[in-house]
């Protein structure tokens, strides 16, 4: 008995991992620094782990494993609700039902306990209340930011979006996480439109 | 002066972001579960975090944060020195001298102190010594594993691999680490050749 409980417990998460290798398949708008193709959701939250690994250090009250779930998990919901690009218009509390829906069904794969906990980082990310979530918004914030100024402007060229609307748009989320990270960010920002 | 001294350092920390995008244009041989293409080595290193974030209570002895740090940053060498494919032949020596000079460079471009931290988890990963890095090696062999009994046999269908070869080029990766994994494993490896 406890042996099969066991066995059950391994194959719904193997389901759970087998399942979410969907993520590779929903592309965002941000392009790769080489400009080949535009950045699938899972390589983007591999980059982002990569960025709260690095830049982490800057605030010691952050704790980077939790912030490092947060960003493995974050985009998982877009397998059912696709991804919303920063400077598109969507109804955004039909787009927050449709990832309530993706979350309860993609985590409610994991035995139990393991879904309550990715739901609650799931939701803790999203709530962005939280130090270690608010640094999470902030890395997914300066990333495409980081793209962008890499690939003459991308999506930002793509949408015909201002300087000033780059700015009100990834600006609060960072700098309200980290001042030192917007102020290089938005050196990086103004350095970009001023060579346009 | 301290003021520049930290924009430098972000500086370097920015650059190292930026130049290991180019994982996400590594491609392994592997594919997607939905078979639309192969998998690449960002998105590869995606995903195994998330079977670390999974797995890891399988062995309370595991440190799951050192095990995903490891898991992220082990493929980054594959930007200069290529990867390896499991059913392949290659030199063996040359392979790791190229590694060895490819970590070195990319790493390097990290602020001193990160880029010890971050060639020791390497070296780490790489000697599979630590249960840590014993642990990450087994879901490196598993999550591959994985997709070909997902995808008709994948890789072991394309190179002709027989059940003997898949139980040997895997096994005791994982089984050194988990013999409760590898027992699973097995068995999904058996399904697959009894049913073709």
């Amino acid at each position: 008995m406890a042996h099969h409980m066991a066995e059950d417990h391994l194959n719904r998460q193997l389901t759970f991992l087998a399942e979410i290798d969907a993520l590779k398949s929903v592309v965002r708008q941000s392009r790769l620094v080489n400009r080949s193709r535009r950045e699938n959701s899972a390589e983007h939250s591999w980059h982002l782990a990569m960025f709260a690994l690095v830049l982490s250090e800057i605030d010691p009250a952050i704790d980077v494993a939790r912030v490092i779930a947060m960003l493995l998990i974050h985009d998982i919901v877009e397998i059912d609700a696709g991804d919303a690009p920063i400077h598109g218009t969507h109804d955004a509390a039909a787009l927050a039902q449709a990832e309530r829906t993706a979350a309860e069904r993609i985590f409610g794969l994991l035995p139990g306990p393991q879904r309550d906990r990715f739901l609650s980082f799931w939701s803790e990310f999203d709530a962005a209340e939280t130090a270690d979530a608010r640094f999470a918004k902030a890395l997914d914030r300066l990333q495409p930011l980081l793209l962008n100024t890499l690939t003459g402007g991308g999506t930002w060229t793509e949408n015909g979006v201002t300087e000033e609307q780059v700015c009100a748009r990834y600006g609060p989320t960072i700098e309200r996480s980290s001042p030192a990270l917007w102020s290089r960010a938005r050196a990086l920002v103004h350095q970009h439109f001023a060579a346009r």
